[in-house]
């Protein structure tokens, strides 16, 4: 078996150069035209200035209800001295947008003129031309309403049919032909897909991706990985296609297929670029269109996709690309970066205080939540090694900044009771909360830097048995902190359903024939299960998957419940979550932290009424293994004056 | 006749509480909830947070290409003492993404294998679980994707799909039933249009608007000025509709209708608001539904419906109103305001030098044109008086920053060449170029605020017979600008198509059957024409007309062609582009004053190089009654160093 492992690894402006200037050459971004209805022509581009064919007003209109008059006739009205007017001769009465004669030049407002049988009486000149609008007030025939490559909204579809304009010339939509490659894609989800089988879902982001941008996209459907059918599906889109994108999977054979192909059918540019994530990219040229191969992962996909679909696209429609807001930030945390590359590092960005704060998500270009998550990103140049914690760095936001503002951090530990908080602060008071997982002591480090807003913690002191506040004594002793009970909750041992290796206590994870997960060094549950493993006597190494890590309560669960281990330590709600058993160890608190100060007085007061709200501990019972006899309850405050409990109302459109 | 006259004039946010809180005591933002296909979901917002069906991935999976292994099979291994593994026992191979069987715990990558024969070496010990993606590295089933209120794009359709989420819950839009009223409204242009016809266009902007809100607009067909049919409409939409509009015309009679439906239905909460535009609006409730009654005036129907639909339709789809950029002006020139009103003033922004200017746009609320053209809007509130010239004013943009930045301001006097360099800068560079015909005169009086970036002249000195250089040093005489010529250009009389009054000459407007049509006071037009009367000896007083005033030779080639008046004096191009005769005057120059200290390098490059292109050359000459032959030359320059003439590369592909 031989597989070719890609070495070109091109710089990522010199093949978005090479590309550009190949299809440039070919014409490729003469624009296509088409003629269409005004009235459907909103979000699309005009392809040439659009001229008004007709003035507007097309005639002398009153601009007032009242009376059409000559002006003359009304010189030395006055309220001792009115003058009279007859009907039909000397007036005629207009309403707003009514044509004037030409036998009358001025038009007396309604308000102003007193009726008696057929005369009007008016008590004060009219100044020839007042209150008419002239022809053309609004647009004179033949006035440019706007010029070429103007995006059409509302207002111009209004000004177009005013002036005279049913349809409108706007640049064709692009079309992006994408097709689907590998044997393992599926095309519905179902409950009983097996391992290695994927959902195809590239297809309907980069088809999203298009809509935004304003080109269409059309899908092929999935080709299993064979030369001959996707050679096959390449033929059937050429013709109508103005780009072909291949979603060419992530393993090398599969890319080599996509490669051979563009090879055959017309010119490969590049194989590979200098991107991380993105790098196995494949950019050519069939029929002097674009091809581009979009490798397998969503994260890779959607990036390679963004840089060079984006580009081409937008000139395509005679668009320059639009450029995101930039916001200075410092970084959370260090991240290392290959010399070699250009990283594109998603991040997420709140306001803390008075600075923007961006924190690295998951770089794993498998990742489709950290797009989701996502605010922006920032770009790591190739030739730096990477970022230092605190290192200043240009976020592109793809949010705008007003959400970013409204953003609430957590970072600490992880419980499903959060995200519950943070449903509910999304959808009754529109304000984000954004929450990392980083185990208990990384909340506590957090804290420290004042880099979140606050923390959850279920930190047990060994020698006290209490919670948390030990730890912030003893770590932040100098800021002003309260900790807040959120829920009480049992942790345990989470097992598969119906228990089949009959794990019964601790002591039975060391069994050979038990494979073990544990939770990563910092977090709670780690402590928790040290300080258990400590109490009963069990060595670490006799665990077979002590230094087998996960991240979360429910990573845990979902190891277990997919047979990657038998058992480990979580919550209760997780191992409902996914139907899995679970022999309880202990209840323990998991509090919040807050730091008063970095929160804004209004969010600050919203988020305790949350805390404190009956949705949220209807959420949260609902959901079960929690105790809320002690929720919301301030446990120790290290502040002198706590922030006043507020009418905060909530939006209750939610029901 | 008697008409009433609205005297309510509820402020505007008196009026958006009245309505929002009789909406939600009729629990009228309740959610109301469908499940679609994610598929068709982008754009929509979540009705519920989106919680994960399946892990992604959902079996422990590898994250590279290479083989499988036991990682204690590889312990020892050195590039001294491989360690040979046996395909199938040992090992198998997998591709990204592939199923790795429980039997191995750590994946080694392509580049590190050497096969031979059914074996593989390898050089370096694995570490357990490594380039293993365990189950749910992406998502884990429960965990919340997407809380409630999120707008669905294009990452969280894959994040969706890849968590086995095939159709999400999401909030119905919110259906809008339009109904057009007046039977001056006709639905299809025609060349024929009678005077005092007008387009129904504000329901296609109203839709426009639902459009790009997220909601669902349908139209009722045009009702004319009829009680019953207006009743038959409102009863025919009312059940479906989840907000009613009614356009109910600009005068008073149809607006007495719309309220008088509304309390025969349901409720009239508010007829007449204190805004400018907007005051005629109607509020109420039918059906614990809302009905707004918006203006016929486009600006004014825009504006109420921006308020009122946009606030309560947002509310209904469970978001709250997004925020526009604010961006911190001087504003360009004094704008009085009545007191007793919110003003929204709709304003162009561009930046010079370091300061961003908003300039005001025509105001009337019959102008769609300054919809089309604005950046965004400043309020004057009640109780103020306006802005004097210089204030400072605070604008919500509604176009990104980045074109403002990318703005070119001409405020002088009007050519139609003008137009396409505007055409052309936009579509080959980008830049937008807007301007403002002030005149000549007004064009000198900006330049010498440094208030534009250039100005149209064409300014005759009655001594020397020259053009715009003695009033450039005269007026400013300290600032550093250059003098282009642009074009040539006839100046002449413009009369109706086969000059039925038969005008020869100057002499023949003082006739007392020719109604003539001047320009504003300042423009070069005027003075021209100022200068010919002089030379001929007429008086002004003799000209029925001389005092009324157009602010464009379009506009006075309008006039004449919908005989609102005879003849009035302008460029040929304008009586060439409506169709009508010309009686030749003169030939005068028209200039180009540049300040190129307030314009940045690049773009002020950019300006140089249209103006010399041969493709606005082509567009003018194509155009007619211009003279090119020192289109391009450089007069005068009151400078030192003149910007290098510069290697600018246009877009090509609008062909």
């Amino acid at each position: 078996m031989e597989r070719k492992i890609y070495i070109k690894n091109m710089p990522l402006e010199q093949a978005l150069e090479l590309i550009m200037s190949r299809l440039e050459k070919y014409d490729y971004f003469q624009i296509d035209r088409e003629t269409i209805d005004v009235l459907h022509s909103q979000e699309r581009i005009t392809s040439s200035a659009v001229i008004a064919r007709r003035s507007a007003p097309h005639y002398v209109a009153s601009a007032m209800d009242g009376i059409a008059v000559k002006a003359s006739s009304t010189y030395g009205a006055s309220e001792i001295n009115p003058i009279k007017l007859l009907r039909n001769k000397d007036f005629i009465e207009v309403d707003t947008g009514d044509y004037v004669p030409r036998e009358y030049d001025a038009v007396v407002m309604i308000e102003d003129v007193n009726y008696i049988d057929d005369f009007a009486q008016v008590i004060k000149p009219a100044v020839p031309w007042q209150h008419i609008r002239s022809v053309g007030e609004d647009l004179v025939a033949h006035d440019m309403i706007v010029p070429t490559a103007t995006r059409i909204g509302p207002y111009e579809i209004a000004s177009f049919r005013t002036a005279g304009i049913d349809s409108v010339e706007v640049v064709k939509k692009p079309l992006v032909a994408i097709i689907p490659t590998g044997t393992e894609l599926i095309e519905n989800n179902s409950d009983d897909m097996a391992p290695g089988q994927i959902i195809e879902s590239n297809s309907s982001m980069l088809s999203g991706l298009c809509q935004q941008w304003g080109a269409e996209a059309v899908r092929h459907e999935i080709v299993i990985d064979d030369k001959e059918l996707l050679r096959q599906a390449v033929r059937e889109v050429k013709d109508d296609a103005d780009m072909i994108v291949i979603c060419s999977g992530s393993s090398a054979g599969r890319e080599d297929y996509t490669s051979s192909i563009v090879e055959e059918f017309g010119e490969l540019l590049v194989h590979g670029v200098a991107t991380k994530p993105g790098k196995p990219a494949i950019l050519g040229i069939i029929d002097k269109k674009p091809v581009i191969g979009v490798p397998g992962y969503p994260v890779s996909a959607q990036l390679i996709f963004n840089i060079f679909a984006q580009a081409i696209l937008y000139r395509k429609l005679g668009l320059t690309l639009p450029e995101p807001e930039r916001l200075s930030c410092s970084i959370s945390r260090k991240v290392p970066s290959s010399m070699g590359v250009d990283e594109f590092l998603y991040l997420n960005v709140a306001r803390i205080k008075d600075n923007y704060i961006a924190y690295p998500l998951n770089r794993g270009a498998g990742i489709t939540s950290s797009l989701v998550k996502a605010d922006g990103y920032t770009l790591i140049e190739r030739g730096k090694e990477g970022l230092n914690a605190g290192d200043n760095c240009t976020v592109f936001l793809k949010r705008p900044r007003y959400i970013v503002d409204k953003t609430l951090v957590c970072i600490g530990s992880h419980d499903m009771s959060i995200d519950f908080l943070a449903d509910i602060l999304q959808k009754r008071h529109a304000i984000r909360l954004i929450s990392t997982n980083v185990g208990s002591m990384g909340g506590i480090m957090s804290l420290r830097l004042g880099e979140t807003h606050f923390s959850g913690l279920h930190l047990l002191d060994y020698e006290t048995g209490d919670y948390n506040e030990s730890y912030l004594q003893r770590y932040i002793p100098e800021q002003k902190w309260m900790l807040i009970n959120l829920v009480k909750r049992q942790q345990g041992l989470i097992v598969k359903k119906g228990n089949p290796l009959q794990i019964s206590c601790l002591q039975d994870i060391q069994r050979e024939d038990i494979r073990y997960i544990n939770r990563q060094k910092g977090a709670g549950t780690r402590v928790l299960f040290d300080y258990y493993l400590k109490k009963e006597n069990i060595d670490s190494s006799s665990i077979n998957g002590y230094n087998r890590e996960e991240f979360t309560h429910l990573a845990v669960a979902a190891a277990v419940k997919n047979d990657a281990c038998d058992t480990g330590m979580g919550i209760y709600a997780s191992a409902r979550a996914l139907d899995l058993d679970f022999i309880p160890v202990t209840e323990e608190r998991y509090d919040l932290c807050i730091l008063p100060e970095l929160i804004e007085e209004e969010i600050l007061e919203t988020l305790l009424s949350v805390i404190n709200s009956s949705e949220f501990r209807d959420y949260t019972s609902d959901f079960g293994g929690y105790n809320l006899e002690s929720s919301g309850k301030l446990i120790h405050k290290n502040i002198l004056l706590p922030p006043k409990p507020s009418p905060v109302t909530p939006n209750h459109q939610f029901i």
